[in-house]
Order: structure tokens, then sequence, then C-alpha cells
């Protein structure tokens, strides 16, 4: 058993209860009463210090009272009371807890006190636990209700972890309504020991869940979080919805990177790296649940229609266009088999419309012919309630057609109340996910499809490039920068870094002086490029800090007083102001990268439309590092200035690999130094295909508090 | 009783129905027995040529054989024994009938021809015609069921227009589960004669009818529609779903606009216009109609959540920021009442949690609280199964508060199945819209929200500024443009219409020869610009045929040659090839201008980021003519590069009131002269403030089917 077996939770066979109670009303009543109702077939072993007997169980006094080994422990009373119960719990051996208890540090200081208190005992003893401030854990399964919550969840494969316990006991009672089958609840509260990553990874082992859902309000472990569900996503489908703006985007943030992340900028990056399916709605999240719980992923994306009224079938078509999948094209053998069993008027192009007269009869041979085409990947079945509409027969039609054909994934869309329940509720008793109108049905089939192309990515073998470039040079200039006891690099120091991974720049000198610009600009060679450079002025542009073609010594001497001066008078707090002297580069097609910090994920990196105005044209797409070669393509690829520089109206290409490989480049040194807050490349100059690319103005920052923390 | 009063077809005292049958499964049989059924009032009179009695209702042969008066007549029999009835209708002179009949055109040649014919014979007699191929009509005030629907609508204030037959019946049966009620249901079907433009002014000043949804998959006269909802949208919301792609897009287009322009850009310009709200699902549209049938508009967007739980409170506020709802910032003395009445540990900050304890109480003083809050303009009120809850108690708490504040909506979400059942029944029947989950909840106060916008916009009084212009002189150009055998205006042809609209440009003159060119360039100074010109050369930058600051002579002779040369290789047929001489503009920012025809519509106008990639960018947004100034404004405010303009980065801000002025001209000139197809302004080069633009590029393009027509 690995530390990260958490098997015990669900399968203990004996079970103590601390706090429980006879008492209704009590959750130390409610635990004892469904561990005892839904038929936990371990032991129940209620610990109260008064009570001999619990809901007609022997009750003791203390755990070490019980004569025998157990192996879980609810916990359900003040949490003052709590901690010296962990002690017990460490004497006597017991290693798995579920905090029921609230009013740690949600509730305050005091709390916050108690939960890390809490929490070194829990690491003391090698003990894990779920919670504190929990509804509890539910498996349909064991069976196991070890929660106060009143209902237990039909017997299903979907796993279902929540940061919000009232949604644990919303979704309960919903879901044995619309005969949605769980393998596993579970509420992980303040989320002290065993988080969503623990918990996604056993769900990815447990063979009675086939899927997993979670509801987030934020996530632990940021990085593991990622590695983990890569791994996972290969083998099930995971589906998060994620509420609450992220903290991180309130951060003031300088770079233009960090200006331009949102709030859930770093979410979704985590997600798409991570392979998680984000759900926008709670609905969402259950609809494709419905799908995942009972249905086979597609082929492809091709959705074959068959409906008995033109409107719905219009309405799924264009919600299937909007989602991304494909109305079928269906073979014109299909065609023609279809048009001999339907009648004259019907259509059998894709979406097929039996009509309004169409019985299951129709319905059934449809299907059956439908199916046998290999264009089609999935069926739709929409069905309106008309005069000769027979809903509980075709349901059984239905049934019976994916049956014969397991491995194209079914969804209907009973589109009425009173007259379509029956067959709506048969068709759900079977695994058929069945809902009222058509967009949610093919959002179900959707998030099939979508799993199958994650599924196909490989995420769980996909590697990071490793460039040969010269850390120790990075290294260098890092130390020198803290040192000068400065968190910004000049221009030229940040161009070095650059340089030092292999990033093309052009020769870069900062220079303090008049008589020293004249004569960096001679060596350098005329004409050359002028920049104010200090860590204070983020924007140079802004105060006329750039100056291009400069040709002669006195214009080098005219531009140095009057950079020098204007950022004298706008930044007078400045400690170092200098000019830097720049090799002219050719002029190519702007291109902006960057990195920020994510205090969840890490160095989240950017890539689009460079220049002066990137922050207002916002052609941009992030990816969280480290990148792999197919995610900095497809992040590049998502930018509309990636189709510019492909070539149009007559235009040569321009050099996309180079521009790609420095994005990978980027991410290997913020990897490699995580020291680096942010940084920031605008414009990264792309040529031609071929002539590579120049990184004419690199801003780098260093984490202050990472490195305080190092020192 | 104007033409346009279509109350005949909902108040008729006397019926008849040609095609009434004893048989059951006929149609004539269901429109007979729902009539009576469901109680209509007035006399029912079936027309049967064999049967003497119809359900118990005298039958005559004929029409003619009726010794009264018959007002409305529903007819269901085979199509090609319709037109005969219509005649005996017109010389009976009765003036309305639903043709419940189906196959006309949607079967093909020989219905289209039937279905001419009819309308033929309804324009003779000037009968109002509902139909064919509909399910009927049917009111739940008279009552009235005039249709094969099996059911009868609960009675209510919600008008829905379908022209899905099937949707009626399929939302007829849902609805009813709902508790939702309706005024009519009308099934449009082939819109011979009466289509959504009637009926939506009809529903407009019916007093039954509080809202209007509609299901549309198409528009007959798209500016009447327009003009038609801006009235009725001042008074009633006016929801639509409008789906199907327009084959519109798919028309091969050359210019910028039509381009750039989906298929759905048209619509969604239109329903803009219109001040009518667009539905992206079925699902969203009862939503919305669940709200607007019982709840007030709210005097702002600021939304209240109270919660018995956390995470659906986060939930809820991220979908209401996401859908631009705003969360009430509670006063201080709210809060500090609040913290009265709820226990410490509840949130009193808005999401107000009254925590997994709170009873009906808790929820009934916090929303009478916080509904005098004036911050608050609109409640959402969440609840999760918990030990203490109380649904229907709590149920009875909203809907109390909302009667002591009928000003302010309140939606509820009951999260769950079983437990909550009754209350949210309760709340249903009493016109509380209640939802399963918060995201629809949200969805359906915003609804209510951004009705409340339109109706404030007073769009029944907008109007469209109309300039000073030269129309004759464009009138002539067209005509020497047509005469001349073209439809593609030369650069200084398209250039001189721009001017007799007052838009700046700078000197064009087109020349055939070397020796013209340089004649001309000399006339207007150098440095001047040449560009290749000719009807078939669309873009010219493609083949290099634009030069900017050309010197001269020799290199006017040298470019002319060149251009000449290029434009007849890649241009062999063109008839006309010609070089623009322009004088040079100064360079300012570029913005593209253009216009296209949608088919529906008339001309869709379109303003964004100009350049050679332009069509890359698409930073661009759409209206349709004529523009108000107000919509004017509205669309440019909507592109980004319109943030540029105000003067970012330390940079002066460019002339944004020429731009949208010009906008207006382009406008004025599209809709004096409807025979123009296509115009394309790109770049308009907008110079700084005060200092206005200069249309330095400009295409028009005529409509030769309608010059063709107009011949």
């Amino acid at each position: 058993m690995s530390e990260n077996d958490l098997s015990t939770f669900f399968n203990a066979k004996k079970i103590g209860i601390v706090g429980a109670s006879n008492k209704f009303g009590k959750v130390g009543y409610d635990v004892v009463h469904n561990l005892s109702q839904f038929g936990y077939p371990g032991e129940i072993i209620p610990i109260n210090p008064r009570d001999k007997e619990i809901q007609g169980y022997k009750a003791y006094k203390k755990l070490a009272d019980y004569p025998g080994t157990i192996d879980l422990v609810f916990i359900s009373i003040p949490p003052k009371y709590v901690n010296p119960i962990i002690d017990e719990m460490g004497e006597l051996g017991i290693k798995h807890v579920v905090i029921i208890t609230a009013g740690y540090k949600e509730v305050g200081v005091e709390g916050a006190q108690l939960e890390r208190e809490l929490g070194e005992k829990l690491k003391k003893y090698g003990i894990r636990c779920i919670g504190p401030n929990v509804v509890g854990i539910l498996d349909a399964h064991t069976p196991l209700n070890g929660s106060f919550a009143s209902r237990m969840p039909l017997k299903g494969n979907l796993g279902f972890i929540s940061q919000s316990g009232a949604l644990i006991t919303g979704i309960l009672d919903w879901s044995v309504n619309e005969g949605m089958g769980f393998s596993k609840f579970i509420s992980v509260g303040n989320k002290l020991d065993i988080d969503e990553t623990d918990l996604i990874e056993y769900l990815g082992e447990d063979d009675d869940t086939h899927a997993i859902m979670a509801y987030l309000e934020s996530i632990n472990k940021g990085p593991q979080f990622i590695d983990v569900c890569r791994k996972v996503s290969k083998k099930k489908p995971i589906v998060v919805i994620k509420s609450g703006a992220s903290n991180a985007g309130a951060r003031a943030a300088s770079s233009h990177t960090g200006s331009l992340a949102g709030t859930n900028t770093a979410y979704n990056a985590a997600f798409e790296k991570a392979g998680v399916l984000r759900a926008d709605t709670i609905q969402q999240l259950f609809d494709s649940a419905m799908a995942f719980s009972s249905q086979p992923l597609p082929k492809g994306n091709n959705v074959c229609i068959i409906t008995n009224a033109g409107g719905p079938g219009i309405i799924a078509t264009d919600a299937s266009e909007f989602a991304g999948l494909n109305l079928a094209h269906m073979s014109a053998d299909t065609m023609e088999e279809l048009r001999k069993i339907l009648p004259p008027a019907a259509s059998v192009y894709n979406p097929i419309d039996v009509l309004g007269t169409g019985m299951s009869k129709e319905y059934d041979d449809t299907m059956r012919i439908s199916l046998l085409d290999e264009n089609v990947d999935m069926l739709l079945i929409i069905m309106t309630p008309q005069g000769m509409t027979e809903p509980v027969k075709t349901a059984q039609a239905i049934i019976d057609n994916h049956k014969r054909h397991p491995d194209k994934p079914i969804a209907a869309a009973y589109m009425g109340g009173v007259d379509l329940e029956e067959g709506a509720k048969l068709l759900k008793e079977n695994g058929i996910p069945c809902f009222t109108f058509p967009e949610r049905a093919i959002s179900s089939l959707l998030g099939l499809y979508l799993y199958s192309e994650i599924q196909k990515m490989h995420l769980d073998l996909e590697t990071t490039p490793v460039f040969d470039v010269d850390k120790e040079r990075v290294a260098e200039i890092i130390e020198s920068v803290i040192n000068k006891g400065r968190v910004t690099m000049l221009g030229s120091e940040a161009i070095a870094v650059a340089e030092a991974y292999g990033i093309t720049t052009p020769t870069t000198e900062t220079c303090f002086t008049v008589n020293e610009a004249v004569k960096t600009a001679n060596k350098i060679g005329y004409p050359i490029v002028m920049k104010i450079t200090s860590p204070d002025i983020i924007h140079k542009t802004d105060i006329k800090g750039v100056v291009i073609g400069v040709k002669t010594d006195e214009d080098v001497k005219f531009e140095f007083t009057r950079m020098m001066d204007a950022a004298r008078k706008f930044y007078p707090e400045s400690r170092v102001i200098g000019v830097d002297i720049q090799a002219m580069s050719n002029v190519g097609r702007e291109i902006i990268m960057g990195t920020s910090q994510d205090p969840q994920f890490g160095h989240l990196i950017m890539i689009g439309s460079g220049g002066v105005y990137a922050n207002y044209t916002k052609d941009i797409q992030f990816g969280l590092a480290p990148l792999s070669d197919r995610e900095a393509h497809k992040m590049f690829a998502g930018t509309k200035i990636h189709k510019i520089l492909q070539g149009v109206r007559g235009e040569e290409p321009s050099d996309i690999n180079t521009t790609v490989n420095t994005l990978l480049r980027i991410s290997q040194l913020v990897t490699d130094f995580p020291e680096i807050l942010e940084l920031d490349i605008n414009p990264l100059f792309v040529f031609d295909e071929g002539k590579g690319v120049s990184a004419v103005d690199v801003k780098i920052t260093l984490d202050k508090e990472r490195i305080l923390r190092r020192e």
C-alpha cells in the first residue's frame, strides 16, 4: 500500500465515530445513522463518553477502549476537542481520519491556528486526513455513507470530488431523480492533508470509477495537479468546474504578460496542459457526466441527427457546428437504404427527418442503417410529441440499437413533458443520456469527443525539449543583478540572458556617460539604436526613450543628453538610469513573448502580436512552462499573427520554426531559473523563412521574495 | 379594424372547419375535438361533404350552406382541394383562414406552384392567412385551441410564435409540467401571408401578451421586421431564437465586408438594431420567458445573492460577472442590520451566506433587509438541502417578500431533487422563476436587465442624421459607370462618389497612358501615389500595384509601365486597366470601413482596424443601415482600434468624431443608392483630433441584378 493509496477510506472494515450521538439533529447522529441505514457492511464503533449504546451499537468512551484495530475514524466534535483525538489515534496507530468538524481557518485567526496545530499532529503521526469542514465521504459500492447527507447516491461509476459540501447534498438529491449513478462522493473541505490531486490520483486507479468530476474553488499543488491529471486523463476523463476569480489576477502587474493574463488564464492553461475538461456550468458538468457514465468514446466528431421534426433538427445542427462537431456526410449507400424505408417526403440527408408520422419502426430502421455507415461516429435522436409518436417503443429501439453498436455513442432529446416522460425514464435507466432540449444532448456528446481527443494526445508520454544553453552565464548575471541590489535587469543584462539561451539578439551595451555612449556606438558601428534603460522605466516609448537609426557622434551626444534629462525628470527617484546602445536590426514582423508567475501553477508563457499596441490588440495565447513542442506550436497557431506569418497577400512566409524555438527556449529559461518573475520580449522581430528572429527588446524582473527567501 | 388587426384569428365567434372529421387520427378530427374539449366559447361549424354531424356538432356540406357569417376557417384537406375553398371564402366574404394542410413548397416544385396560386387567390380576395403547413393557433384566454396539438397551454401572458410546428407541440407538453403560462401559441408554417413581423406587431398590441417569444428559421421582410420590433420592444420584450445558417454567407464575396461577415452577422446586427433579445438555446429562450412572465424590470444590474452554502454562491457570482451583472455593494447600514439577525459565522457581504443552518426565518429576514437597500436591483435566492432547511416555508417567505417589493425581480435556484420539489413548485406557481442550478437563474435575471436597457434606449424615437450631400453627382457617376457596361468603379470614380458625400479624399485621377500620367502627376504636384486600377483587380498590393512617394516624371513613366505590364500579365482578360494618380496624403491610423448587401436586411456596414491585414486581424464591428448616431458610435467603440485612437502610451488622441461622421455618411450613401452592392474604404487614414480623415482607397461595386431590373 503506497502512501497515496487512499483505499482504506472507502474499504475500511472497522469505523470509529468520535462524537457519535443518539440525539437526532446532531451530525454525530447522522453519521452513525447513515452508515447503518445505507448498509455499511463493516463494524460501526461509536465513541461517546456518556452513552453505552448509540443507535443500537455498543459505544466506547474512548478509541483506546475498543478491543480491536480501528481502520478509519470520523470526527464530529467541536474543534478544540479534535486535536487530542488525533494524539489518541497516533498512539493507537490509526492512520485514517475524516474530520467533519467545521470552525477552522474558514472562521478566522483562532480557527486557522487550531488547523495549523492539527496539521502538525497529522504529519507527526503519519495520519491521512480528509477535511476538516466536510460533509463526509460516500461510496455506493462498499456501501459506505460516512456523512451527514441524508441520501445515498445510486450505484454507478462517476466519482465526484467537491470543495463545497452543499454541492454534495444538492447533487445527491438531484442525481437520484435523474437516475445518475456514482461510485464515490468525496467532500474535501479545507484540504488540510488530502486534496484534489491526491483524490484524482486515487480515483484514477479505482476500478469502480470510470469518470472523475470535480467542483473546485482552488488547487493546492498546481504542478503536481498537472502531472497527476496528465497521467489519469489518459485512462479516464476528468471534468472540473472551477469557480471563483483567482486573486493572482488582482496583483498589480507591470509586465505585458502579467497585465494581459486574466484571472482565469492560468487555470485555463493548466487544465489544457493537464488534459482536464473544464465545465462552465454545473449543468454542463453533469451533462458530460451522464454521457461518460455509460457511453463509449466516438472515433471522430461526425454526428448523425435523427429527428421527427425539422426545426429541432436545425437547432441541433446549429448547436453541433457551434460546438465544433461535424454533421456526418452519409454515404450514398446509406441514403439509398434510407430512401427505401422512409416515406418520400422524409429527408435522408443528415439531419435525417423521419417526419411527424415517424413511429418506432421508422426510428429503428433509420438508426440501424445509419449506425452501419462508417462516416457516422455518434447519434443524436430527437423526438417531439406528435400524434403517432411512440416514445417508449422508440426508447427501446434506441437501447437495442446501442447494444448492437456499443462502440458508437448515442444521446437523445425527448422534447416534451408528460407525453414523453416514460420513454425518457426508460432511456436514462438504460444508460442513454436523455435531455429535454437538443443543445444539452449535443453538449454531452461533445464532452465524449473532446475527451477522445485528449486521450489520443498521450499527454502521459509528452516531453519537453532541452536545448544546449549557457546556464552558468545566466546564473552569473542574476547574481550580479542581485548583488547590485536590483530586481530589474538593465536592457543589456536581459539581452545577455536571452543570448545565453540561444535567442538571437542585436549587440547591446548599457552606457552611463556621453563619452561611453559615443565610444560604444563607434565600436558597434553606425547606424545604432538608443534606448533609455532603468529598473524603473517600464514603457520606454511613453517618454520618447527609443531612437532608431542614430548615425553620428553628434546625434548620439544630443540624444543621450535629451533622454537622460527626460528620464530624470519623469523618474527622479530612480537609482540607475543609463542608455542602451544597440546594433540596428533589420525590421521584421513584430511578435511579443513573455512570461509571468502564477502563484498556483508557476510560469505562465505568452506569445502573440507584438509592438507598442500589444496590450490593445490582445492577439495572444497562453501556456504553462515547461512547454512541449506540441504545446508551443499550438499556442502560436492560436494567434491571428500566426496566419499572417504563414505568408498572405503574396508575401513570403516568416520564420515560424525559429519563433516557436525561441518560445521553447524561454520556457526552458524560466524553468531553469524560477527566480525570474517576469520576462518580456517586445518586439521579437521575425524575418522571412530561414532568416531567424531578433529579440531587440528584452525585459527581465527577478522575484524579490524568492531571492530574499534564498538568502 | 386595420388591415393588420389579426384579432379575428383569436376572437372569432364562428369557426368553420373544412376537413372536419369523425375519424380519430385525422387532423380534421383533432381540430374539432380540441376546439370542443378545451372550451372554445363560440360556434363550431364542421364542414364535411358526407357526415351530417361531426363530434356532436351539426355539419355542413359547404361553407355556403351555413346560414350565418363565419369569421374564421380552418382548413385541413389535401392541398389540391384547398384553392377552391379559398374561392368559396372569397365569394362568401370570409376574410380569415388558418391552412393547416401541408404539402406545399416544402415538398417540391409542384407544391410550390400550388402555393403560388394559393397566394394569388388570397390576395385577390383580401383574405388573411396563417399557414399553410401549420400546427394551428392556440389562445389560452379565449380559450381557443385550433390545432392538432393534443394539449392546451396554461393561461398566462407569454406569446409564442414558432416556425417549427413540432416545437409548438414539444413546448406545449413541456410547459405544462413547468407551470409556464401562455397567452397564444402561433404556428407560422410557410408564412405565405402572415409572418413573424405581422404577428409581433399584433402581439405588441395584445393586452393578454406581456412578452413575445419566437422560434424563427428565416425572416420574410427584414426592414419591416426591424421597424416593427423597434416599436414593439419599447413596450414588451421580444426574445427570438434564430436557427439555421443563412445562405447569404455562402455567396462568394469579394469585398472585405462581405468576406468578413459571417452567416450570423446580419441577423445579430438586425436583432441589435431592432431591440430584440437573441437566445442561443431553447432553454435560454424559456428561462427568460419565465422571468418576463411574472417579474418586473430591474432598475440596474446590481444583483444580491442570498445562499445557504458558499460554493453555489461563488458559482452564482461567477455567472453574474460573466453575464455582465454586477454584485450589489450592500450599504453599511444593511450589513449592520444583517449582522444583528445572522449568526456570527455568516457572511453579510454579497453573496450573503445564511449558513447551512439557515431556516426560513434567516432567509426571510435577510431578504427583508436586502430588499430595502437601494443598491440592490434584484435578488437571487439559492437553497441547498441541508439538515435544517425549510424549502416550503422559505418559498413562502420569498413570495411574501416579492409581494412587498414588487419592483425588484427575484429568481431562485433550488439545488436539489426530491427534498426541494414541493418548495420549487410553490415558487413557480407564484411566479418566482425557479431553477435547479444558479447559472440558469442568473440567465433569467440577465434577460430582464438586458430588456430594461433596450427599453431605456427609446429605439422607437431614434433617428438617422441627414447630411447635406451632392446626391446628383453620385447619380451621374453611377449612370456613367453603368453606361460604360461596368459594375465596378475605377478608383477615381469611387473617390469622387465619396467626395460628393462629404468624405475627405486626396485628389485622384485615372490615367490610361504614360503621357497622361506624367501630366496629371505634374498637375497634382510631386510626390504622388500611383495605384493600378481595374474592375478586375481587387487586391492591388498582391501584384505590387501601389507605389507611394513617386517624385519624378521618370519614376512615373517607369512605374506606369511596370504596373500596366504586371496587371496585363495577371489579368489578361480585363477590359479596363489604368493607373490612379493620387495626391500624397499624410499617413494616419488605418481604419477600414465598408458595406455589403444582406438579402434579408439590406446594407450591412462595417468599421474596424484597417490596412492590408484587416482580413486577418478581424477587429471589426457590424451594423445595419441606416445608422443612427448612437449606433455608429457604439459600433466603433466595440473595436480595439477605437481604444488606441483615444490616445494611448502618451500619444495624441485621433479624430474619432470625424471617423464616426464618415461612417454615418457612408450609411447615408448606401441608403440613398441601394444599387451600391459593396463599398470598401481601406485604409481610411485618421489624423489627430480635429485634423480629420482621408479616404485614400475607395472601392465601389454596383448591384448588377438591381441595375438590370431597373432597365
